[in-house]
């Protein structure tokens, strides 16, 4: 039925997918956005991916926003999908190249709560320290607040190294769980709250060792560079 | 081979899952607990389930905690499986009962990203403010905080209200999203934040409508009322 045949269609199966990521990373190219994970992923699959690059004021534009609920980065599209959240994508590329999750369908939910747990149970201390530097350091409350944030985020670090010990991963193989937890554990370098726990820093740097983990690093990288030599 | 036969693992694939539940909930009865989304998407599959209620003690203890990696509830037990993280256990639930997901792959998708943007993107700002009025409600600084963390409220929940705009639900059929979407927007009811969005409170609204979302709502609060009474 020709009239109902559309080119896009047929051309975005062979498409590599496209990654929606800050033109100018806030982050100075350390790896700390939130289209790390993705990335990270992507080159533990091997799919090549192509790179959308765009400015703060066109992340909460209409335009974004009609492909991205809360104009945020990164957005992942293959074929007629938009998909947002970084835990999302990172199972949905999971999921389609049969990779970062086990078999059994118990280990499998297991390492999904991982991810989970990242994003929520591990990094809501994390981003509330982070949002008080940001956002709260000039105010006269910030100095008296901040033990008691560090307490928080050192109250979850005890109980997931407490957990981790001397497991080289968190459910076994190198998992999805994995790339989420050590994305976000990432957020704590140059504190000294990660390095208290000797188990933690280790698991980071193992996950930073990782091939596909310093594809995707100097990926991001290469991006800001050129970013801040073309401006 | 008799001397592998594990009564156990006989009696677990007939045993219905076990949820691990605060034995006095601390939000009154109200369904505001990690373990309300669960409870809802048990309902909506039709699945009974036994609740194991333990004290705050036991819950930071070293029994708990050999369960649950972070000593929180829900923490949801079938067959060999301890699962921790309600989007977790929600997801596992949904595919184990094929509920709550559609079928399309891509549309799948979505909704777990919904589950994530549920427990991640919407949830820092709510639980950041909830953390102030718990903790540090007698602070000098409280006063002068609060309208900052409503502010960071109202920022997701404009973008969340012209996504919404007047679909029923988040991705055409009810699901999984929506059970996570909603169980979060409920710890705002009482504040002004939700009502300000018309959509968003009859979005809220409806789901509570469902009768699975009645019978666990009964269900939380009866062993709320029930602990009050015995105590």
């Amino acid at each position: 039925v020709i009239a109902s045949y559309q080119p896009d269609e047929h051309y975005s199966f062979i498409m590599p997918p496209t990654l929606t990521v800050f033109e100018r990373a806030p982050d100075g190219g350390r790896g700390l956005t939130r289209d790390m994970a993705v990335r990270w992923a992507l080159e533990e699959a091997g799919q090549s991916y192509s790179t959308h690059q765009i400015s703060f004021q066109y992340l909460k534009g209409p335009q974004h926003k009609s492909a991205h609920p809360f104009g945020q980065i990164p957005l992942y599209q293959e074929n007629k999908l938009n998909l947002f959240e970084s835990g999302a994508i990172v199972l949905h590329i999971a999921e389609t190249h049969k990779i970062l999750l086990p078999d059994d369908a118990n280990a499998r939910s297991r390492v999904i709560a991982w991810m989970f747990a990242a994003l929520s149970t591990l990094e809501a201390p994390i981003v509330e320290r982070s949002n008080a530097y940001r956002f709260e350091r000039e105010e006269s409350w910030y100095e008296a607040r901040m033990p008691r944030l560090n307490e928080r985020v050192r109250y979850r670090l005890r109980d997931f190294s407490a957990y981790l010990g001397e497991k080289e991963w968190l459910e076994g193989e190198f998992g999805a769980g994995d790339v989420m937890v050590i994305a976000i554990l990432r957020w704590l370098k140059g504190s000294e709250l990660l390095e208290e726990h000797a188990n933690l820093a280790a698991y980071v740097a193992r996950g930073e060792a990782r091939p596909a983990y310093k594809r995707a690093f100097e990926a991001q990288l290469a991006l800001f560079t050129k970013a801040s030599q073309g401006a």
